[in-house]
């Protein structure tokens, strides 16, 4: 088995028909973001039954447990989000999604099972624990402005000392688990940017102003914000990924939309390319006489790991998961609302691995066929464990 | 009355009630472009009505009918299409079209009655005539490949010594009538082209092909057709009319459509672009990793008034229109397969002033409220008239 | 002979020998633009000798010659250009410059003598002249802003009804005239851009604004101008000429110096593209944070004939050329300061034949080796006469 | 003194007159690359005054010492750089160079003292040391191909374990140590490209093949080398630094020549990329009926350093520099044949911080006031001397 590294502790093996139970749950039953009242409920009704947690609901349908030790000290934070995706499931095991149209086809059914079993293992020791963990369900993680900025603000993390958040991976083995150290997941800007000429006959160019020609160059001249005005040391992607102008052979059409994404992985450049791109979109318009509106929509920071607490994660992940198993990720252009909690507290963001090709297990996460391997529920309940092992104090 | 200087002979005025008759029938009933069977059939009758024409259908949905003067002579022909188009009439009068979503928005239903009457009166004369004159009602000019093309393999203008073909114009006032030198309708030719990258996520456009990004330089470089490789005096249009490529925010799409058109007035600077466009998308793709398909309609050839004939047809139309009520037009960009007589017989393509402000005639032609002021029917038949006196020869 | 048709009438053939001694006179002695001291005095006296004429300098180093008949009437204008050109004439033969890097590369020797001969066959018929005939012996045609200007300035056509300027062409077969009607000669506008950036390591991009890159960018977009915004009927060309950016391969240099030109027909025309080229130079350098200066120098108005007084010279052209030998020319892209004529006066600007490639007389004017045939002189003198002879009143 | 916190050992300090003796010599005395014969001899001539060195000249300008322990080890290299460049030194002090044109403003008049301290030093404790110590005085670090593949190809680096390369830095403050782990120095590539069209009459674009506009196009699409087909995580700069073409307002060139460099850290990358660049210049030329030539010329390898080794060097240099003095740097953009030994053996380039606002050492390095705070000598000394200590063993 390829867990077999896996050095695991604390009776998490013991878990894993539970853990498995409660996901295939989770599973059949998904919500979508903000929409997850049962799953909340669900949660909550579990956290209930391990006793010992002080639980608020800080929105309609998110959870938050807290395990007050017996004895004063530090607060450590685990995170776990709920939502699932608007796919229509197109597997075929028999804990198929129930709802149509709607699909954990992103792990967070496994997320929260994960942390539902450290929540039981922990709380079973809450009279030895100096401090406190506070257990994080959170909703809404994929639909912008996403649920950790809800919950940030209602001061889920208020006193929290570290904050870590666990993802399953159908892209990583089974039996890794990866982290990176500072930026991991990009901020996803969007723009949305409308050209406007002036439509008329294509036989009589002078009597309009080409909306399509002057978006041609918009996008042309866009790639010098990567090439020309970016540092080289710098990760940065400026992508137009739609152009729509038209739909004749004989009309120059009043308009041009072009649409696309900035991908980054700092704060300042993500502002500084925001200004640049409505720089230019403003000098190549006046250019040609042609006006212009832009929509630009800032997504979620970037994930930047805290590095003090990364490699003090990156040393119990090498227990967990056995020498040569843990990965340095690199940085990923993917985006996660878990950058939200890190602008208050230090924070590290951990892939557990869970593909298996030998299980067929190899479609990529928002895919119809979505899955990943069970066998890695109990590695992400005992990094959880263990870290809490690590960072905080307790009786012996 | 804006007609007051036309001096209008041989009884046209007289023929104005039926001119509007057969004019508001036709507009009632139209047929689309190769499906003109009730308009033909319409035509045939009426011209068997009239006596003295030899009736042929070269086509199911065309008319030809010849006059064969009592004397040997020159042969004339005059020419008016019949088709209508895919338009749904917005317009409130009593004889809008019956036909839902299909509509005379050009003003051949005044072209065939014109000619009708021109047959009329001619077929009266026949006695006097030396030579021939050739009606020619003709099916499908909106749509190419046309049907002037099919007429003139057929044989329709076989022995043919002129062409004229009338056009009425709700861009003209009323009471003129233009005509140009040389080139007067551009060729339109249209070309669809695939540019074919390879898609991917937007956060990592190295893994595509970006076809919108290479389709953008496509654009910006074809420019380079017009404003460098093409001779200052030529007159020449490339447009690209469409642009579709993408739909997401975060996805670069595989492939990316442009289209547009070519419009110019010779024969061998059409051929040339087009192998330019070919040239340059080939080039830019190559440049980029990416491939395309072309797909390159050539559309009807310009049409090229003969210079002797429409010298002669200027000074007739003085004499129809009125000193001062005749101008020369410059090159149009629009397209008309009258070319294809010219291809064959030297003709000359001429425009009815048609339209009325103060009579509310005022929208372009193929537009849903499209209309002509009737008045210029008797015109247009006057000028068939006097062009068949001028150039065939009459007993007295 | 080439000239064999050529029906020349009033001793110009008797002339040959004295058009050719002065010609190649002024050959040997060429001046250049503003300098043509000694060139003026050669005219003068050799107008004073001829007796009969008011003569005038009303600038250093032109002539102007008023020949006033006996009776009253009409004012005709003759005009020939006598500046020669900074190049080193690579001739041998026996008449070859005696000015170093001077030469009469453009045939304005052959003009002064030709209008020399017909002001002296001209003036000898004064007492059965009605009206006026003013000879214009033009400096610095060849330098702008021109000898025509300062002329029309000084009042040198007031009073004048027609002007006829003549031109020796080396490229137009010996024995044909060429004339056009409307445009004949474009406008030379010329401009020069500096793209203001900030130079840098070539490996920091970021820290410079790269102006070979925003450069590279005016270029590609000031194609639009021709390409797009310009009526297609229209005859434009805008030509960048220059590129000069950068010294090395490891810095972004500070500046791009961008020249070009632009010809057109049209007064507007040029204008308004003068406006776009700035306008659109702004909007890129400001898309991309850099500066610019434009320098932009209005050449000569384009040389647009007189469509009347076209027709009678042509149909005189026939007279003294034969059939057959007067062509119609297309407007050409080359400048002419015989425009600042036209702006107060209708004129119209005369092309005569004198290349002839028997003779090895081949190349184009500006050309080191430029040369014409002798024999086009007496062609160009009778079209003078001929032309004066039928605008003007003479009693018989 | 800025050096207080450097724990200097071994007896450096006590060197410091007689390393800025030397200094001051080399500098007065600076050859330029490949030519450095005086500068080897004096440096023979020292190191033979040391004793216990085996001395070659592998190449006429280039000095290998090898001093061999008493006991068998390890072999460590230690490198300095000894040539000077074309540049005419504006330093006021009294060293200043006395060759015209020629100067050492890069600092390797340092080096080679450094390390003949070194050298000077070490071989004093012969007797003590397991393995081998090799110094090698490197000749023409600033010209390509470069002394150091020279060297490399004749064996110098044969046998090594390691090897430790510094550079003082004018840039980096006195007292602190520099380096980077992985790529420090960026492999520089050069290129230059002829687009060749071909010339003509700026009024007549059709009858050229435009090579400035053609030379835009390709500038313009080289930005998506950067921006679209390079992985966002890579650092790669494409520049181009000369664009020349045209020289006057009415002739389009015939050529455009340009040159840039293409800066990266990866030899896969590097060559994809001139892959890239080839293919895009042909594909551009090719869309335009143009042709091409490139000189593509690459440079020194990047400089990678080894990490385990670097690691070891970094715990060194704290102890050299002290607490809080050693910096991580970022890969910097400019170019090192240190490279080459990199290629055969684990190295780390270490950079020497030797500027001192104070004493008004600002200038960067070929700069013709550039020069380096002498206190900096000792230190660059006292990291050859422990690192030696470090890495191999010694008799106690």
């Amino acid at each position: 088995m390829t867990t077999a590294n896996a050095r695991l502790r604390g009776g998490t093996d013991d878990l894993k028909e539970q853990l498995v139970a409660w996901r295939r749950h989770l599973h059949r039953h998904p919500e979508l973001s903000f929409q997850e009242h049962n799953t909340a409920d669900f949660v909550e009704e579990r956290l209930r039954g391990f006793g010992g947690l002080e639980i608020k609901r800080l929105t309609p349908t998110s959870v938050i447990a807290r395990l007050i030790g017996a004895y004063p000290g530090k607060t450590l934070a685990l995170r776990a989000d709920m939502d699932a995706l608007p796919i229509q499931e197109e597997n075929g095991h028999e804990f198929v999604s129930q709802a149509p149209g709607v699909m954990h086809a992103c792990g967070h059914d496994g997320h929260t099972s994960m942390l539902l079993a450290a929540a039981k293992l922990l709380a079973a020791r809450k009279d030895k624990l100096h401090g406190e963990i506070r257990f994080i369900f959170q909703h809404a993680e994929e639909l912008p402005p996403g649920g950790a900025r809800e919950l940030v603000e209602a001061g889920a993390v208020d006193g929290v000392d570290w904050i870590l958040g666990e993802h399953l991976s159908s892209l990583l083995p089974l039996g890794q688990i990866g982290l990176g150290y500072g930026a991991t997941a990009a901020s996803p800007d969007n723009f949305s940017i409308v050209i406007k000429g002036s439509g008329g006959h294509a036989g009589s160019p002078h009597r309009s102003v080409d909306s399509i020609a002057i978006g041609a160059q918009v996008v042309t001249n866009l790639q010098h914000i990567v090439s020309r005005n970016t540092d080289p040391l710098e990760r940065l992607v400026v992508s137009v990924t739609q152009f729509t102008a038209g739909a004749s052979n004989n009309v120059i059409p009043d308009t041009a939309l072009l649409r696309g994404t900035v991908r980054c992985f700092d704060d300042n450049l993500r502002r500084e390319v925001s200004r640049q791109i409505e720089r230019l979109v403003a000098g190549i318009t006046s250019a040609h006489g042609a006006s212009y509106e832009i929509d630009y929509l800032f997504g979620y920071d970037p994930v930047v790991n805290d590095d003090k607490l990364t490699r003090i994660i990156e040393e119990v992940a090498g227990e967990v998961a056995g020498a040569g198993q843990v990965s340095i990720l690199p940085p990923g252009m993917g985006a996660e609302d878990f950058s939200a909690y890190q602008r208050k507290v230090p924070g590290t963001f951990v892939m557990i691995g869970a593909g298996n090709p030998s299980r067929g297990i190899i479609h990529p996460h928002h895919h119809p066929k979505f899955d990943f391997d069970e066998d890695a529920l109990p590695i992400g309940t005992e990094l959880f464990l263990q870290v809490a092992e690590r960072l905080l104090e307790w009786e012996p």
